[in-house]
């Protein structure tokens, strides 16, 4: 394999998915889909990120309970979430008793999670793992924006970060999809500065990430049903296509993006489209591995992507780098 | 294996090691021992943040120039920080342009890359990869505590955040060191509140790591030459030696702690010892891993240890969990 890909000898399955998500989310194209829709945006907690963590173990819970009886306990837990120090991840995982790989991709999380899951139950560290991770609204825009209070106005390339957790129960056999490979992304920045605009700001890492792979695995757009980026939204999809075809590679009719899955801009003002961690992953577990499950796309490329920023470092003036890591699921 | 450690088949080699260390860690009891001392807190850049993502690079690039030319390329990066979304690490390991599994486990971090490193290696998915985190004194005050011109007073229970960076390279064979095993921690939370006294908090987590790694391999604390904590200070160590007498293991004439070794705390007034992601990194690089590799120690437990806690979680009336992961270093 290439020089930043792996091929799985035997690719680890996807047994169970479980996706938790906000009212929104709910009342979004996808909201038919979801497993539980959370009208409460406190989730019954105290705070923005108590209500993320309720919402990480709810969906963790669930996807081991849809694993079924016949699945191995599982025995590790590939976690993180957008919050300084993951504390959603940390308050969120704890009654699990599991022990915990702790992550950090930004809204890439679940791709960092998922490639980890198979690469450790293909090396038999594991018969079962769970991937997992979560975004707020509430909470993201706490921690990176301004106060919900403050009603700032939102450029139309802003994105709207998706309530709700994603998880993912991964195991040597069972299910209809399957993990064959993964391409972990770089860190790759244009120099862009503009934290309203992630979407521009990714899509230089989810090109790089993407080429990447098709060069390693000798692959072209075609070989996949679709290659679907994390949250893109449509400021960075035209970017990404532009970048993709300079390096060879025409995504036009293959390329979806979760974010503009997941909510229909127009009718809930959500601008660019969806973000967060929560938005890749719960647009796979809900829409995604199902089509793939049953067998109306045979392989598709996942490609969650993160905008590395904090507050600090937007406001001393640095850029917005990005990362994107890619997995690919096919039927089995 | 147990039900929550892992036993390497064909055990990874440490086959190098960087330590770059500030000047305070430099007139320390390892003084001699750190690769490099770097006496400007600014490392020549314009913020305690990019000067931490400066000693992250200069460490990465010591250690894969250490490796020597027999070493396959390094393919991934294992690497986390202390700092929101990880900042020190996103703009330290960019032009690195090596694929990046972003890592966050507070001050265990670099357990945690360890253990990943060394399943990636056995795995098969890579012949090199290089496991690095760094903290810095100026950034982590900043992120967890009072601006440094407030000139707080620290209580005796505080501990003083180590300015550095550790790096390993791990690979298939080299070297006088080897991974062969590994216990990843759970989350463990007592209840503790105090982020002045983050030893107490974690030492439950550090007392769950070991005493299960001890369980699982069916070993004692005399089996180890010494089993060495992360930064538990002196306040911790107290809590852990008898927590874990309570479960069966009696560490007392075992224990060590990167904490307590990296400080003089009367001369340097650092009261309960040294912490950051980097206080274990460069205490391994520096002063444990010779030791190993000298065959002085043939087995070693190196536990760092993390306290999981933000500003926003700490004040939201959180308490402080605790993780710690577990490696077994060996000498061959």
């Amino acid at each position: 394999m290439g020089k930043q890909s792996i091929q799985f000898r035997e690719p680890p399955h996807i047994v169970s998915a479980a996706s938790v998500v906000g009212k929104k989310e709910g009342e979004g194209p996808l909201g038919s889909l979801f497993d539980e829709i959370e009208e409460d945006p406190m989730v019954g907690q105290a705070s923005w990120e108590e209500a993320e963590s309720a919402l990480q173990k709810r969906a963790a819970k669930l996807a081991m309970e849809k694993a079924g009886p016949g699945v191995p306990p599982v025995r590790y837990l590939f976690s993180g979430d957008l919050l300084g120090q993951l504390i959603a991840t940390s308050f969120g995982v704890m009654d699990l008793k599991l022990p915990l790989f702790g992550l950090y991709g930004a809204c890439s999380t679940i791709g960092e999670a998922l490639m980890l899951s198979a690469m450790t139950v293909q090396g038999g560290y594991s018969d079962a793992v769970l991937a997992l991770t979560s975004s707020h609204f509430g909470s993201a825009e706490k921690q990176f924006r301004y106060p919900l209070e403050y009603g700032g106005q939102r450029p139309l390339s802003a994105t709207w970060t998706v309530t709700g957790s994603g998880a993912f129960v991964v195991t040597h056999t069972g299910g209809k999809a399957r993990i064959t490979g993964a391409t972990p992304g770089r860190v790759v920045d244009y120099g862009l500065k503009d934290s309203m605009n992630m979407g521009a700001c990714m899509a230089p890492a989810a090109c790089d990430t993407i080429c990447g792979h098709l060069d390693d695995f000798g692959r072209q757009p075609s070989d996949y049903d679709a290659v679907i980026t994390g949250d893109l939204g449509s400021v960075g999809q035209t970017i990404l296509l532009e970048l993709a075809k300079k390096r060879g590679y025409d995504l036009k009719d293959r390329h979806l993006d979760c974010g503009m899955l997941i909510f229909d801009p127009e009718e809930q003002d959500t601008h660019a489209g969806g973000s967060g961690c929560a938005c890749s992953a719960v647009t796979l577990a809900a829409h995604i591995l199902p089509k793939i499950e049953r067998g109306e796309w045979r392989r598709v490329l996942f490609v969650p992507t993160g905008a590395l920023l904090s507050t600090v470092s937007y406001n001393e003036g640095q850029s917005v780098p990005g990362i994107a890591h890619a997995v690919v699921i096919e039927h089995c």
